[in-house]
């Protein structure tokens, strides 16, 4: 007699009703950018035998019980070629199943092209979500959408300097560039398969991107060392299921950058996550 | 008696009257997209150590004769994991010095975070360029650009259906949003370090592209599988130092998926450099 057995995997994502429960129970809506840096971490884990997980490793011990997200940089893995890739695979493996995880690749290619890319991300290291840049259009940004339970995470309105080149372009019909990113997005699938990147750097726009996307999630970069501030952008930019994902990177992992480095980290994001919670009573409504 | 001695490691790459060189000496501007997925090679590969390395070494040596570029698409690389990195490390290492390198990478993120991806494109692999995305604007492209020698190649009109979504959007100065782009990137470097991306589908836009970037290299994807015309962008889109890198990927390397893979290849690029040795006598003056 043959036994005939099915192995069934889940890839367990969280959805938009899911990540505000947690956002919730935590009284966090913070989400820690793994953008770990050899060249940065403290020197004692260099004799580890991989310096970039092990950091990681401790950084999440610390923080996870402030944050609801961690978002690895992909840039910071790909530059140490195969071994930042190993890396970065056992980093996604450990952190735990409630926390939201971010691929943040910016990857956007022709169609065949883009579904390598989410097969990579999704099924390879089973990321929740990714961040996607949109100008190759709709085919481009398509495949990631495809992967049941997993987000996109497009580019709008980024934090860096630079986001006024092109996203700050003004079209014929008076809108700018990056208003017709989200209204040609809002076509392709609804806040439950979409966030946008939204720079805290741009707290004068929020509100009024808030407006064009009510329901949707916002990836806020650029809160603590690139300048944002956390309140006027909670104020402008929460809705009803608080709506916003705050990350901060360097403030966190490198709050030290000796021994004590996850100390410091667990202080600093214990420090945010208190201020986002008197937010949260302030502002999701 | 001391001996003192210092190595100095070159990472060479072609500059644009080299590049040229190289087009008038094979009588050719076909670029070989190494576009290598892991289902679709032939079978008989997957028996040896690394089947996506092996493909790509056969497929170089059958094509070298008739080629002056190799571009790998990273997604494919990606998809693998670290196993995929090391193939792709491995495939850079062996294409012949003579040819240009592209990483279709398509990156681009805030300054830290590019110079991450740079050093691992243009030094870790010692590709001579790759491809950046222009959505986030100037600092996301410079630090692509601080490494010397090396080539940024910015997408411009790309090939795929969903390039009408936002770069066709009209400005209020009547304008593209990837003739911006054109502009924009004009200010921040030359002809020397930058080429542009221009998909063969838009055989109709190539010869005003062209006077917008006289000079310029164009990186053209699009003719073969996705139906792009080869003699008309030629006609319209050469200059005087050809300025065009044609690519093709499908219709080369899988021209044939069983044991005769390399010798298909062969045939078809051959095929390609008589044309485009033709055209060259026709069209680059």
């Amino acid at each position: 007699m043959f036994c005939q057995c099915i192995i069934l995997v889940y890839f367990y994502s969280m959805n938009r009703l899911e990540l505000f429960e947690q956002i919730k129970k935590k009284k966090s809506y913070l989400c820690v950018g793994l953008d770990t840096d050899i060249e940065k971490i403290p020197k004692h884990l260099l004799k580890t035998d991989d310096p970039i997980f092990e950091f990681n490793k401790q950084i999440i011990d610390a923080t996870k019980e402030f944050t609801i997200a961690y978002k690895p940089n992909v840039a910071f893995y790909e530059s140490l070629g195969a071994s930042g890739w190993e890396s970065l695979r056992k980093t996604l493996e450990y952190i735990p199943k409630e926390c939201f995880t971010i691929a943040d690749a910016k990857r956007g290619d022709i169609g065949n092209t883009s579904s390598l890319y989410a097969r990579a991300f999704f099924k390879n290291l089973n990321f929740d979500s990714i961040t996607v840049a949109p100008y190759m259009g709709e085919d481009s940004v398509k495949p990631f959408l495809e992967f049941e339970g997993k987000w996109v995470i497009l580019l709008v309105h980024t934090s860096n300097v630079g986001s006024e080149n092109f996203q700050l372009l003004q079209t014929r019909e008076g809108k700018f560039v990056y208003e017709e990113v989200i209204f040609a997005s809002q076509l392709w699938t609804t806040a439950d398969k979409m966030m946008y990147v939204v720079g805290a750097t741009h707290e004068e726009k929020v509100g009024a991107i808030r407006a064009l996307a009510p329901h949707h999630f916002f990836l806020v970069p650029g809160v603590g060392a690139q300048g944002g501030n956390m309140e006027q952008i909670s104020k402008v930019g929460m809705n009803d299921q608080c709506g916003l994902i705050v990350n901060s990177a360097r403030s966190i992992i490198y709050a030290s950058t000796k021994e004590d480095f996850a100390e410091a980290a667990r202080k600093e994001s214990k420090k945010l996550q208190v201020s986002m919670s008197a937010l949260l009573d302030e502002y999701c409504r």
